[in-house]
């Protein structure tokens, strides 16, 4: 096996500030400028200060709609003692921003006029020199400087150069980024995979952020893990752009050649950096151009652009304002124990929700294949290198993906999955504008525990109860006895048993389950809690169940798990099954409702997600999903 | 004199709320979709949400480099019993990423491998089935709705959507909103100005905007004052567009024609809203558009659009997020009073910026035309209509432009003016990313108040002693006897008297003053104290001077007042005169120093200051204006 070693991974700061002390030194961070229309620099930055050409206003200008006159000649005017004015003589007639010319060098407002006739009015106050006059330069003097240099221009920025005559602007060249993927598994999007090929979905995710940072990307073909052509497509690339980012082959497996190639080419400053995700980077410099190899996993792929590729591009770029410095940080409570190592500095993407005055961080997946916990994160928590982790109650420093204000309008709810939250989460956008969803995954019971610790304004939970075969109710009263709680109504839902497709097995209940190989919910899971009662009321006992303790989390792990080859069942709803293309044996309808405390359902983010519960709308996305019941939909239920 | 009338402005709200159920019930709000390649939607709006049509990972893949082993085969392995398998029969190499297939169901990682050959391994632990294997659907099931509607793309959601085989993604199209200039006077950037002509610097803003907000602009050429051509010109560009903005004319001026046209050729739900600046908007709708009519005067035009032809345009681009709704907010003590009228709400610019640990708010010029005023601000805060103003003291919510760490970063300073602050301002931008300077001119005394209150850092001055003949120092002790202070030095400047080009009075010094027609600077500005004295050692009583009374707030205003024909003479430094092609009378050389808490100096924002203030770079800048000394530049003085 010829693998690579990482000598050393180094600190990321330690990392970058090596990186960018090279590239400097090596000509590799020059920044171009050009001359751009100022129509068409929004987002621009400028590379240097803009000078005013011209004056705003460029003469002594009406502030008012009325009558210019002669100051001098109101003197002594009262209420009292009114004076009369003729047009063209003492007065002409003026409107907001027409000159105000010798003789005149005041303005009277319309309303304080009181008109004889045509030609003559009558004043009944004396009025100082330049009353209502907006004096020649008031706003822009020319000369002044009206935008600094490495300032991205905005609309009121373009406003300011047009009054004061720069219709050119001279800006930072848009720095050319060119996007490398590797991998002989490597296909392109719309391509049809074969077993063990990989989408490359990391090229548009970068070209996407190389514009957001300001830059120009260009994608090339995807390049096989061929030493040769590696390095015949950088080279030929570096002629056509001011960086590259190559993905992967950054990492230490067998046909990671990158690093090989670049060392050959050009010097590689860094390779391995003490982060996780994010760990296999390679920054390198090749003929005085920034080269950065960027590992292949989604989270590591964008978490070591947005620390290593942003910092370089923005300088490029010209930029002065490093976007990862501006994002916005809370203090925010823990809600699950996060363990992490010595060895690394750890990103760790959360949830993040107002509950109760406070923020509350929940923890989404930590892998580093896990793109989706980057799509629903609201933000991240960083545990240093120096720390193990941080414990359930803490409070840690949170770096906002979004507004704070969007945060706050955002109902977090933690406890049992099911597609309807998602369903909610999208009619949310569209029927309360700034309000959304955001919905941790935990099963029932850990989620009315969130709901007791205050970590979640709603639980939704399906807990049967072993004795009254009711719902829900016995759980609330019991774990919340003493405190005013009430129950939301959600959806009946079908849950049964998902088999392969054709159902090899002929499995037709609970009782065939034995012989299968079973895949379970976790503990405290409402599924599970269905399985062991309905295994206790066919008097089958638990460990006749092979897989019984092959736990997975949501319905759509169960699902995945039958459709694979080491698994033949495993207990879940409906669209899970349909959506895996498996067969579905029902087992009984439960009741999916949400444990809130009662004092909360005033709260105007309850009031829009119980509107939409009780929506046809909803019922008729329910309906066209399948396995669903609505008639208690958004009811309430005081216990 | 013909003008139009509001006949009552209405409040903010209520106007919006208004027009939008008009705009909703008349059809002028609908969403248009259109189908965007998955590499081209950053920043696109989802018109609804999307699934994934694929698993991610496609199969079950291996999460570490490593070998691939029969988890059965590995039981009972331990370091006292180790196991030998053999390649191809008992393991094979697999890296990350590479499908797991039956036979194995497990991947030991390479670092826990032990090499014996080629062809043999041993391992010292058994392991679980699935360990480091990533099943299909880990990270994204096929089904599952991976991105809600109503949401703006990012990098990781056109990510997400390529790994989960969606190539095309259905968005909201843009809307197209036309752009309408009107006004005889209006004349376009780059055109030579006549006398009384008015630049049209606010269509290149208005597109700007729309163009932030989502949608695409057409500017249209400027129409005259002309009631059909005007009439004409919309009709024709509603052909075209989604939305038209009409700019201006919507006033209630001679000459203001928009609301007429519009009341012929469609419906005015508005016109005239409770709001300051901003009040002349027109809110109609024809053939079930929208159309927006927006006062000239640029704040008021900038306010104007943010408050209502942004909200329409975010709605035809169906986003769900208001971006004057995800504004930071945060609380500030203004450090000046404002006061306002029960008339109307008023939208007051502010610069923001941190002292002691407190965020202060310094209002801007609050005209309608200071454009300047949105170039310069950190934000704004809202004076509502049911309050006539805030006390100095008073803490107020404040709307950031900015993020609150770009604030943070900021080195706030108040007092007086000079353009040595925007030379500095711009090189700090240049030399210390992220860091920059908020200069607030309200002269030197009135600024050593401000640091005495706590309202600024530092607190630029050059005030004279009349016994010493000293600068500054004097002030200084006796302000903030007891206390600890320093003193930055800053720069000498020439000060003179600004005089008409070729010095018409034939103007030598300071004793010429009483035959002119004098601007003064206000009360506690360096440059009266300066001539106070300097009158006084002449032996000049000040009610000689004609003018004396005449109180401006900035060098560039003094020297505009020249320049323009009532006024003959002004005090002020070189530079402003020369900006206004004046003539510069030498009065003497005066120290332009900073004041500070001597514990403050170790801020690294002041380290920065100082570090400019002493760069050769800055000293060639000074040397290029003319009129300035540096041989002191960012030496400490303790007091």
């Amino acid at each position: 096996m010829k693998r690579n070693l990482y000598l050393k991974t180094v600190p990321v700061e330690e990392a970058l500030e090596k990186y960018i002390d090279v590239l400097e030194s090596g000509g590799g961070l020059t920044a171009h400028t050009e001359e751009a229309d100022a129509y068409e620099c929004l987002g621009r930055v400028t590379a240097g200060p803009v000078f005013a050409k011209c004056c705003s206003p460029l003469f002594n200008a009406a502030a008012m709609d009325g009558i210019a006159v002669k100051s001098a000649d109101t003197r002594g005017a009262s209420e009292s003692r009114p004076l009369t004015l003729t047009l063209g003589k003492d007065y002409r007639i003026i409107d907001t921003g027409d000159p105000v010319k010798s003789p005149f060098d005041a303005v009277i407002m319309a309303e304080d006029v009181i008109e004889l006739d045509d030609e003559t009015v009558m004043i009944t106050e004396s009025v100082p020199g330049w009353q209502h006059v907006r004096p020649v330069g008031e706003d822009i003097v020319a000369g002044e400087m009206i935008v600094p240099g490495h300032h991205t221009i905005r609309p009121v920025d373009i406003g300011v150069m047009l009054a004061s005559g720069n219709i050119k602007v001279n800006v930072f060249t848009r720095p050319r980024v060119g996007i490398i993927p590797t991998g002989t598994e490597i296909i392109s999007p719309g391509e049809n995979p074969s077993e063990g090929d990989i989408i490359d979905s990391n090229s548009g995710m970068f070209a996407a952020m190389v514009s957001q940072h300001g830059g120009i990307a260009h994608r090339y073909d995807i390049v096989e893990d061929d030493y040769e052509k590696i390095k015949a497509q950088i080279i030929s690339a570096l002629e056509e752009n001011d960086m590259l980012v190559i993905n992967a082959g950054s990492s230490a497996g067998t046909e990671d050649y990158t690093v090989h190639v670049l060392r050959e080419i050009g010097q590689v400053i860094v390779h391995g950096v003490a982060m996780k995700p994010g760990k296999p980077v390679i920054l390198a410099m090749v003929k005085g151009k920034p080269v950065i190899g960027l590992p292949g996993y989604p989270v590591s792929a964008y978490l070591a652009f947005e620390n290593f590729a942003a910092p370089v591009i923005a300088r490029l770029a010209g930029s002065a304002y490093n976007h990862a410095d501006g994002a916005e940080t809370i203090e925010a409570t823990i809600s699950k124990r996060m363990v992490s190592s010595l060895k690394h500095r750890e990103y760790v993407r959360v949830k993040v929700g107002k509950v109760g005055g406070r923020f509350v961080a929940s923890p989404l997946a930590r892998g580093a294949g896990a793109a989706m916990s980057m799509v629903r994160a609201d933000g991240f928590c960083v545990i240093p290198q120096s720390s193990e982790g941080f414990e359930a109650g803490q409070t840690v420093e949170v770096q906002l993906y979004k507004d704070r204000k969007e945060i706050e309008n955002t109902l977090v709810s933690i406890g049992s999955h099911d597609m309807l939250m998602d369903l909610i989460n999208d009619m949310m956008a569209q029927k309360f504008p700034g309000m959304n969803l955001s919905s941790t995954h935990v099963g029932s019971m850990a989620g009315l525990m969130a709901l007791q610790r205050g970590e979640t304004v709603i639980a939704p939970t399906h807990l049967l109860d072993e004795e009254t075969g009711e719902y829900n109710l016995a759980y609330i009263k019991k774990i919340f006895s003493g405190e005013k709680m009430s129950l939301i109504k959600g959806v009946d839902r079908i849950q049964g048993i998902m088999v392969k497709k054709g159902n090899p097995l002929g499995i037709t209940g609970i009782e065939d389950l034995a012989g299968a190989r079973y895949v379970n919910r976790q503990r405290g899971a409402g599924t599970r809690v269905l399985l062991d009662y309905k295994l206790k009321q066919a008097g089958i006992s638990a460990d006749r169940i092979s897989g019984y303790d092959k736990e997975v989390a949501t319905h759509m792990a169960v699902a995945a798990c039958v459709a694979s080859d080491e698994i033949d069942a495993g207990m879940g709803i409906r669209p899970a099954a349909d959506a895996m293309g498996l067969d579905f044996v029902e087992v009984g309808v439960e009741e999916y409702d949400f444990a809130i405390h009662t004092a909360d359902l005033e709260l105007p983010r309850i009031q829009a997600f119980i509107e939409i519960l009780r929506s046809p709308e909803l019922h008729k996305k329910l309906e066209e999903t399948g396995g669903y019941g609505w008639h208690q939909s958004g009811r309430i239920v005081n216990i």
